[in-house]
């Protein structure tokens, strides 16, 4: 038998992020062993009757002892004080890293308690659903996927290769960079596209004149799209949005602006630029197909969801 | 044999509605003829190659002769002109109807134009994918979906009767309301979410500190579906702004007073006005699942499309 890449694995903290790195790993024969930590007694239930770990506890300090990879994996606002109570109980040598969504505060709040020995290298696998939980996991989630380093000034070559390793056996392609610029970008692809959905289902929520069963109804021309962003986990979402202030705000910033500009052209009925704008958005859909970032199946191929029994209703 | 609803459907404009249309019409077999207007050989070639319809016409004009049922699907601007042009060549007892996603700019412009004896009766299918043109048509598209019907005051009831029967036989359910209010709600559940997705992806588009490279690769963390909207048919989607101005600027006002107080408590750091709103977003989600107006499939159900070869690339 060949020897895995890590002898024990720790995933603190076992959500949809967890528990498909636990699937992952397992796919690829990456963990001797892994162990995990849950805060809820519910969660360390489901954990042992999926078998996601070898053990589960409810404190990350005991999950990571002997592990020469520590994966901290719960919303990003939790990670200072997980940082604090883990450090004294990370081997030497190990590697500690992070799924979190923002990655300066990420630095900002975790490097401080990481012992002399211990490889600190953030990371963020860029992947996810919708769903939420230990039971929303599946193998592939990062099959294809990107996920970014972002080691710190110094970090040690092998360790951040290793690590690197260990994301492509996962599945995934990885990309390094500084948490500054990872900050940027996600802010663009990802924090402020989730905020402007968050935003409408908000909007839409609070109107008078237009019943919720109408916007349900007749979600499918648009709206629908939108909902399955803002219907994502509101902790996570919260801590991302605190820790991503000065990004988000400025990509907002340019977002609002190009609304009004936008606005205007409705108002005085420049059609010219309407028209223009519309071709223009076209092309980078174009791109992210061609790059294996998104099906070319008509409306993501999904199907038309157990229509006929809502039809027979009616009939 | 029995008899089919129409002895001849002329369906003026043959792209994504057009064509599917005449599929979800032959599958259920409702018209004894389908007969097409298209304005360029191009797409007139195409119909015959796919055989979308029976005679296919440059002229509207010529499409509508003789026919039971006429269907405008062209993007709403050309309405007018189309109405003008066909007007003297319907038959008495036809039903003219339209496939427009406005209601009240639609009844301003065709209503003028239509002879006495002749039933107009607006509509609207609510379906769609971002994909245009006759090939991008299947007859599973209004399955489960819902088309509005807004019939004028003094509407012939039978008429009407007939066009939702002819709808509930494409696949559709069918609701009545006014134009107005029609033109409200698709403002809310599509007209605004489409700008919204238009402005992030130009946006985006623009900024210099991330490449586009950057945007493609990760956009799997929530900007692609945006794209997928963004992608959709210019002409059309500038009619629709142009002529829904008024119920598109009244939801956008709110999106934007919205989005300004989500600004300002990411800006002082409120994490409970977040969660709280993140929260809310999530139970609209799931009413549009059970509603079967979306697929409760993680992800829309996609594939991790073709992830491997450019796997393999970087391997």
């Amino acid at each position: 038998m060949t020897k895995p890449m890590f002898e024990k694995i720790a995933l603190i903290g076992i959500g949809l992020i967890g528990s498909s790195i636990a699937h992952a790993a397992r796919r690829a024969g990456l963990a001797g062993r892994i162990t995990a930590a849950a805060r809820t007694a519910a969660t360390r239930e489901t954990v042992r009757r999926l078998g996601l770990a070898d053990e589960v506890y409810e404190h990350a300090a005991d999950a990571v002892r002997g592990a020469d990879l520590a994966i901290l994996c719960t919303p990003v606002g939790s990670f200072g004080a997980l940082a604090a109570e883990i450090a004294a109980h990370l081997a030497p040598g190990a590697i500690l890293t992070d799924a979190g969504s923002v990655k300066t505060a990420v630095v900002r709040d975790v490097a401080q308690h990481v012992p002399e020995g211990v490889h600190f290298i953030p990371g963020h696998p860029i992947a996810g659903t919708e769903f939420s939980g230990p039971e929303s996991g599946f193998a592939e989630l990062f099959d294809g996927r990107w996920t970014i380093l972002t080691p710190l000034p110094g970090a040690d070559d092998s360790a951040v290769a290793k690590l690197k390793a260990f994301w492509e056996a996962c599945g995934a392609q990885v990309e390094i960079m500084t948490p500054e610029h990872h900050d940027l970008v996600l802010a663009v692809t990802s924090h402020v596209p989730h905020l402007i959905a968050y935003n409408i289902v908000g909007t839409v929520n609070d109107l008078e004149r237009v019943t919720e069963k109408e916007v349900i109804k007749f979600s499918a021309s648009g709206f629908r799209d939108f909902t399955r962003i803002a219907a994502s986990d509101p902790t996570m979402w919260r801590d991302i949005f605190l820790n991503n202030k000065e990004a988000v705000l400025e990509i907002l910033g340019r977002f609002t602006e190009d609304l009004a500009s936008l606005q205007k052209a409705i108002r005085w009925g420049d059609g010219d630029r309407l028209f223009d704008l519309f071709t223009r958005t076209r092309a980078i859909r174009r791109g992210i197909v061609d790059a294996h970032q998104d099906t070319e199946a008509p409306d993501f191929g999904r199907k038309a969801a157990g229509a006929k029994p809502e039809r027979k209703k009616t009939a």
